[in-house]
């Protein structure tokens, strides 16, 4: 079976592209250094190979389903949440006091890398409990935090997000669940929550749902919406477990893939009372949701990253054993087949893998480092980085969603027939990532969001502030050796990206919102493939000043980037000014077409 | 349930673009007239609809499994054999005397078309059993035919094709099984194939397989491979079944998609003699199977424009039903939510796949035609028609491989989370067409084969004559309404991919056969795209000049061709310029990466 992920490639990413290292001497951090944190990865590595990928294909051949009222999984998921737990990982990131490691959140998304790529279902678990966890840390009450953030932090509780229903889909406006204050400050809870990952299970004493509601007499749209706290069973005033909540199970979902997450429709105050506490403000319950949403988008793009890279590493490992044909040069029918690896088209798809998921793991991280500048940084570049995280983080969500896919295509294609079987596990992959273009908003909604909000937010200055990075990196980048196409290429894709975000912009109160808006997946591709051309040219870049000095298999590994470096240039970086010339032109099709004309 | 393809846009394809109609005057059709096709392709839509469509998702659930050594098939399988088989299409296209309507095979691809779109797993068995018949038609001798072709034709036994090898692949040059001469004329096979489709159920009184193998002494390489008749039970001289051929089921593929369809591994010659005929030249099994390969080649393609039509029918209707969010220009929270249709990112989603598949299934209807126009159209073309049907066979099979899935992904994402779920169809039918660019020949090897020999053959005259046909629809599309833009972006299309051609055309000799066929995989893209674009102005132009006398649907129905010819003028035929710019400059990138730069 092949690794996952390359060790290598990830600390090449942490400490010769990011400079991990150097946020040892912000004071958060100043205990740790770098053999801390790679005692850290390569536990999350034993971990995820031991305990998650052992049961990846078996948790996909044997979904969760209902026995006697109760959510069965594969044994497997409750080995991995033990060693998942008493490896720390559900509070990693915390304070020291909270139990924690403090590690920096650029690190905490490298662990959950390994768990991602190793049993992406299975690693739903502890994820969706360390979100709930983190938005209580940001919006609870101390005494809401000692009663349901701790247990979450010990791994003993695990928490969800119940945001959508089945009336309202994407459309969070229009939830319909309803919260009546009650006389000693809780609410009574009541309606439907579908698509809830990790809604019901017996992996945990209690499960803490996160639940979107309207306080009675809240107005219409996002203004009514408030956030409540709502456990499975109760909880006793000395924390133990109490009485059921009438949290009641309506249905799993099968799907076509992640299917070792258990994906539910969950009815609230079926049968009895379900009882929620309010956390954060009445009214304001969308916007504290949003305030983890950058994260909680990171962490969809990295899981998409992840399969992807799995998916690289398993056709990577197949084309050199795999032995098959030979060059179209070879006369000689009775010469030796050759690698698979040697055929240019298998070398295209391969390529073409790693630079999709490279420069996915690039982007990942770097939002990930983001995260962390915010939170521990220098404060005066910190609204700045607000700016740009907001800008890159619609991107970061649906670019590895959707050229994971590809890449994972691609993946299936190395392998041809065995790849489209169940022998290997590249076609689960498949399935599995073909679920994030879809939830924490879709492309569209990603798309909007992009070209609908964090172009023009603060006058259009996350822009300058990207564009202001790539320019320094493209400076930097002068006269290296080896880079001079992505350079290239990279300086043609800025430009094309800013004179369509100009020809736009200038246009925008002509067109109005819904012309303005009508291209707006152009935007999100124009400037995805340009922010990873971006990441290439940071990784060709440590790559070229390292090769000089560099030897054996550190030296190929240097060409390699490279070499992916030079492939994203020519193969891909010219398809933004298509992207670019459309969305500039403020095409009408799409706007203009008729239902009924389909 | 969405109906599996638009009857409407069938009848403007075969009389309004491709005047079907006017095959009537060929001799071989006299006895034909619009009103039998009508009659047929009605047929075929209430067949597929009663006894394929019914079972479409059982049989995805309950994948063909072995029960006391014989291989189970959900019930309704046999079922739908039996009504196709009742309805006479399993012969169809054959001569009156042998039972058949004589129908063009424009107009029998048309009737698969139903069933491909109604059930592609369950097709597969009949399909096969077609193409079987068809090289026995044109190899076998009378003998042959009468003993193994008429079963075929009556729908009793059923055909399969065994060329592929566990250790060969799609390197049909190293294929080892064996045929040892008898004293009687006939082989002693010995050796194992793999990925057998319909290799292995008891849906017919036998099976006959079509089998790749060297006779003992041939040379290696293609030159040594010979083709064979065997049957799994041995025939009779009164033509009835006897005893086994000792063709044992070695096991089945479990597979993504693609379930109804047994896919198998046989063992030829396991404990005891499994006997075959030779079919055809001794040494000419490859070409005999390749001279049946530009139809084997278009039904796959076909096979993949209907999984993307059938999954565009059911996100179109999910569209027109679903209601959901607002406009962005709408201020209202209160105001009624929109079907999800009237979005613009969904509008995308949906002409997106119209292009596709509309474009794709004309694609293959042409393709088809020229099949036709090869057997029974004026003796002077047929040497033209001859190369570019060849020219386009690889495109006919790879495009729609590759775009319907794009577009299954695009059908996936206007449901959105229902989409991934199995509660729609969609999500199976994407797992089904993910087979499409691997088998028949892998993208690779279409790209290979379009450039490494189509481009090239007979002076280049195939490239030539599709110029040739291409610049006279240009022509006479001059000054329609509605027809600019695909007009325009065809045109530059053309130039770009004639300069691309011309570029690395002219360097042939200088790169070598490896470097020049690096990129190949760009010329199947920068072609395909431009011949789909050139499928469009045909539909544009023909839409155009209904539209002024049409009414109420009608209309609707042409301003609908328009607007999707638009969309592929403006948002798809400008991707050819990458993929033409990278083709002409013999892009080294892939050529020159090593094995263990990854």
């Amino acid at each position: 079976m092949a690794p996952f992920l390359s060790k290598r490639d990830l600390q090449f990413q942490l400490y010769e592209v990011l400079n991990t290292e150097s946020l040892t001497s912000r004071p958060r951090f100043a205990d740790h250094s770098r053999e801390v944190y790679d005692d850290v990865l390569n536990l999350a590595y034993n971990v995820a190979d031991k305990y998650f990928a052992n049961h990846t294909r078996e948790a996909d051949l044997n979904e969760p389903h209902v026995v006697d009222g109760r959510v069965k999984l594969v044994p497997g998921v409750q080995a991995a949440m033990n060693a998942f737990r008493d490896a720390g990982f559900f509070s990693a990131h915390h304070d020291e006091e909270l139990g924690g490691l403090q590690l920096p959140w650029v690190v905490m998304q490298a662990v959950q890398a390994h768990f991602q790529a190793a049993n992406m279902g299975t690693s739903g678990y502890p994820f969706l409990t360390i979100g709930n966890a983190n938005l209580q840390r940001e919006f609870g009450t101390p005494e809401q935090q000692q009663k349901y953030m701790l247990p979450l932090l010990e791994g003993r509780w695990f928490g969800t997000m119940a945001l959508s229903e089945p009336q309202a889909g994407s459309g969070l406006a229009d939830i319909t669940t309803s919260a009546t204050p009650k006389e000693d400050g809780t609410y009574s809870i009541s309606g439907t929550k579908m698509w809830i990952s990790g809604g019901e299970h017996e992996l945990s004493e209690n499960i803490v749902h996160l639940v979107l509601a309207r306080i009675k007499g809240a107005p219409a749209g996002v203004k009514g919406i408030s956030l409540f706290i709502v456990p499975r069973y109760r909880v006793n005033d000395d924390g133990t477990v109490g009485e059921s909540n009438n949290v009641v199970l309506a249905g799993l979902n099968h799907k076509m893939g992640y299917r070792g997450t258990t994906n539910t429709l969950l009815n609230f105050g079926e049968g009895g009372e379900t009882v929620g506490e309010l956390i954060g403000e009445a009214g304001k319950g969308l916007s504290a949701m949003f305030h983890m949403m950058n994260e909680a988008r990171i962490g969809v793009g990295m899981g998409a990253v992840m399969l992807g890279y799995a998916g690289y590493m398993a056709s990577l490992e197949y084309a050199k054993e795999r032995r098959q044909g030979r060059h179209a040069s070879s006369k000689d029918p009775n010469g030796p087949m050759v690698s698979i690896i040697e055929h240019a088209d298998v070398k295209r798809l391969l390529l073409r893998q790693k630079s999709f998921v490279e420069g996915g793991l690039a982007l990942g991280l770097y939002a990930s480092s983001l995260v962390d500048d915010l939170s521990t940084g220098p404060e005066e570049g910190r609204a700045d980085t607000t700016l740009l995280l907001d800008l890159l983080t619609p991107i970061v969500k649906s670019w590895p969603s959707k050229y994971s896919q590809e890449s994972l295509s691609d993946a299936i294609q190395v392998l041809g027939g065995a790849g489209y079987t169940r022998d290997y596990p590249v076609e689960m992959y498949y399935r599995d990532n073909r679920l994030n273009p879809i939830h924490e908003g879709t492309e569209g909604i990603q798309g909007n969001d992009l070209l609908g909000r964090k172009v023009t937010q603060a006058g259009g200055r996350g822009l300058a502030v990207l564009l202001e990075h790539i320019g320094a990196d493209l400076s930097a980048s002068e006269g290296l050796d080896g880079v001079a196409d992505i350079r290239a290429a990279l300086q043609t894709a800025v430009s094309q990206c800013q004179a369509a975000f100009s020809a736009i912009l200038s246009r925008m109160a002509e067109l109005g919102p819904d012309l303005y808006l009508a291209n707006a997946n152009s935007a999100l591709e124009m400037l995805g493939h340009t922010v990873v051309g971006w990441m290439w040219l940071r990784q060709a870049s440590a790559a070229a000043k390292a090769l000089p000095e560099a030897k054996g298999d550190d030296a190929d590994f240097y060409r390699g980037k490279l070499q992916a470096a030079r492939f994203f240039a020519v193969y891909e970086l010219p398809k933004v000014k298509a992207h670019a010339d459309l969305l500039a032109s403020a095409d009408r099709t799409t706007f203009e077409m008729q239902g009924d004309w389909f």
